[in-house]
């Protein structure tokens, strides 16, 4: 199995589901509500292992209930978990969710307190294929980006804002969202700022927007890859499953188009179902997808 | 020591401070989050522990984290779990809660699913001096009731609305709130309604009413125990102390008005310290406070 190393955040949500968003200091009270597994780096590496991969995961948790339930939820999926950084005495982050008929969504997150993503171990590591982080925890994101450089081997940015220029020039993949982007060059328009960006950093870059689909650096300048067209059931984890499934293929010797291409079938599964990282589909599924959608 | 059975709720909540209650759709962070058990007979059993007595905790729910969370946290207050029914597959009670900084308090609460309250174990249970139960869970209740009034033990109705006027006639102490008052009698004013509930049901009763103190059914007609002048830092959780520990009080033999003293005194020094049930006090601590306020 192709290895794929993801480091960033794995949280739990408390989803509630309510007719309406909560407005006055009273009790509601709800028979619908779900504990669901959540997090960028433990949502893409749900969809790596789901995927065919084997995803090793990197986040930081306490020594805690929160911590125990993130890593019972991650590791049910397959995903190696031995080297998740359990501190003691720090305490888990995790997530109130509420969600209304509409389909609004209001979220309160705790950030969590005392909590450190340990990185030593990661040159001991074998045989990692690809890396994938993200913009929150700057030091353990330069520390796997540049184990990925230092190997020859993909390393991605999920490129949301506020992002660190620094990273940018770590990483040899930045796949950037519309936001991310235009923290980076505000005044530029995307296809400007991907150049800009590609140019500087000596990387390649992509933004990602949702139905409009992705824009990248091509061979000849910026090119776009459509989203295939799906009516989405829930938008939720699509950006993690994408940047799974895109990390993956570039792990298994993808050219860059083609993961797109792979990483939006995935991401347009994802949609087709309801919940976070419980919709992310298997490669069966994504496979027979790409030949539907070719035909 | 004095063993008292907790028959009811015991739930954990998740609580988040933040500047103000959210009113958007949108992701609000905070650094200020607890984990905090909760639920009336769980944070009165923890009371009746702290005060000297043995707890004995008769509550639903589900084998899933969150229930190892619930028992866990009443477990290390050296309250019995031994009975807590566990239900396979079903899915514990919890809440979230968002306190502001003028604290004000929403809570959402799942009211869990499957759960159901073995009672089966009261019959075997040896030594009870004393049984506390609340208006929820009315068949637990109504066991709990009828094993104190088989055994000729106090058997005390937390009377929150709405009240079963079944359960009422069970109890031996009915200790109604305001609300729960005007519930069962509601044309009548407090004294009215409680010689009224008294005679019908054939039970003592008595109305707490937070710093306004408590009326209750004497030997000639209704008197009243002013609550002790504090000033209260956090209320949360001060009637479950009140009736945990009204309820060791009558299960050590004293006489109603005197464990309405004691149970104000607890009340009142539980709401000098902020949290629920971790503001409960000591017996140390809330006999000196008792001996300072007679003198």
């Amino acid at each position: 199995m192709t290895k794929v190393l993801c480091v960033g955040a794995a949280v739990v949500d408390f989803v509630f589901q309510l007719p309406d968003l909560p407005d006055r200091a009273e009790k509601y009270g709800t028979e619908n509500a779900a504990i669901v597994g959540g997090g960028c780096a433990a949502n893409a590496a749900v969809a790596v292992s789901r995927l065919g991969g084997q995803a090793v995961l990197g986040a930081r948790l306490g020594d805690d209930a929160i911590g125990d339930m993130v890593v019972a939820g991650v590791e049910a999926e397959g995903v190696d978990c031995a080297n998740v950084t359990r501190t003691p005495r720090a305490r888990s982050s995790y997530s109130s969710v509420y969600l209304d008929q509409r389909g609004e969504r209001q979220i309160v997150n705790f950030r969590g307190a005392g909590l450190h993503l340990d990185t030593g171990w990661f040159a001991g590591l074998q045989n990692v294929a690809a890396v994938l982080t993200d913009t929150r925890r700057v030091a353990a994101a330069e520390d796997a980006l540049t184990m990925a450089r230092t190997r020859g081997i993909p390393g991605v940015l999920d490129g949301e804002a506020p992002v660190d220029p620094g990273l940018v020039s770590l990483a040899s993949h930045a796949a950037f969202s519309m936001q991310g982007l235009r923290d980076l060059a505000p005044d530029l328009g995307p296809e400007e700022a991907l150049l800009k960006i590609s140019a500087e950093h000596g990387c390649w870059a992509c933004v990602t927007d949702g139905e409009n689909g992705v824009w990248f650096t091509g061979f000849d300048g910026i090119e776009h890859c459509p989203a295939f067209p799906v009516t989405p059931v829930d938008t939720l984890g699509a950006g993690d499953v994408w940047h799974g499934a895109f990390t993956l293929a570039l792990a298994e010797g993808q050219d860059e188009a083609t993961a797109i291409r792979f990483a939006c079938a995935a991401a347009a599964l994802k949609c087709l179902k309801p919940g976070g990282r419980e919709g992310a589909p298997s490669r069966t599924d994504t496979e027979t997808f790409l030949k539907e959608q070719e035909a």
